[in-house]
């Protein structure tokens, strides 16, 4: 059976996004660039990294990783990512409004999941059959999965900056101890994986 | 001119001490060696790190990383460190109540200042000569100078654990980028060092 895991790119006082998320801004008043540009200017020295984040059977994501829409679904929105998502599996969205699913290019289909993370790792699990599920994001979700104990395996991309507001990885998540699997530098991010003890 | 630098002991959540200090627990409601086992435990392997944290010229530390005795000085204190602090050197105490300097063992001399941090690292200046100047901690004292942009350099060793609550480094610091100057894994603890742009 495959692992539960997430990346999460976060500055380094552990913020994965900011303030204020528009459609504009989906990672709303910070500089998305401090965050993410090891993934596109520096693809090819990070390539592990980047590819590992979308390998997987299936996925799950909180709302405002989908889209900017609060409340009822009142109006059409697919995603920040075009016709044709990285995901290229299934989607389960967190959210507490029903909405049909929507099927994308690619393999990429977005379900919508009422009634919690449990019920959302059900799905996934038989989803992605034997294949990882990656939780997609955002920090909320991830700290919902830590707190639960459901989280195998977090990848921090931690970047050299400060955010100082937002939504910060592990908030609210309950002291333990971790285990630190791997730590790899390059230039421009520096990646730490854990897994729960 | 030395740098003025500023080693911390972080959980992966930020946290470089908990709620709660006493005079028996320093570090308040953390299990203390979470944060610092490697340290003592993996001296050697660590040893660079660790010896490069008291090689300063002058220290300068906030009240709370001195002790436990908040408000007017009512009672006989002098370190968490026993007759020979391991600092070797003036240290600076920040605090708003005067008290004549203490000569221990070893060449450290705690003077307490009371007109704050530029004041303090005027004096550390001084003591110092051309060597380096360390902010010993804790927390919110880096915090001031980082605030201040008057930090060169910052050493994070972070461990594998979440702590949730106590005092976090870079908590109210303001957005900026940071220059990552190394970094460097070892068995129980990730070092990382930042420099000011």
């Amino acid at each position: 059976m495959g692992i539960i895991f997430s990346d999460l790119a976060v500055s380094a006082d552990g913020y994965a996004t900011g303030l204020n998320q528009t459609e504009e801004r989906p990672f709303g008043d910070v500089d998305d660039s401090w965050l993410h540009n090891w993934m596109f200017d520096a693809y090819e020295e990070n390539k592990a990294e980047v590819d590992a984040i979308v390998t997987s059977g299936a996925t799950i994501m909180g709302r405002n990783m989908f889209g900017p829409v609060r409340g009822e679904w009142d109006r059409d929105w697919r995603g920040w990512w075009g016709p044709n998502p990285p995901y290229h599996n299934p989607v389960f969205v967190l959210t507490h409004h029903p909405h049909e699913s929507i099927e994308m290019e690619g393999g990429t289909t977005f379900h919508f999941i009422t009634d919690g993370i449990e019920r959302a790792l059900e799905l996934a699990r038989d989803a992605a059959g034997e294949q990882d599920i990656s939780i997609a994001g955002g920090p909320r979700t991830v700290n919902q999965f830590l707190t639960a104990g459901l989280l195998d395996e977090l990848r921090l991309h931690i970047t050299p900056c400060i955010i100082g507001a937002g939504e910060r990885v592990f908030e609210g998540v309950p002291p333990q101890r971790l285990e630190r699997v791997s730590v790899r530098a390059t230039s421009l991010v520096t990646h730490i994986t854990y897994r729960r003890i």
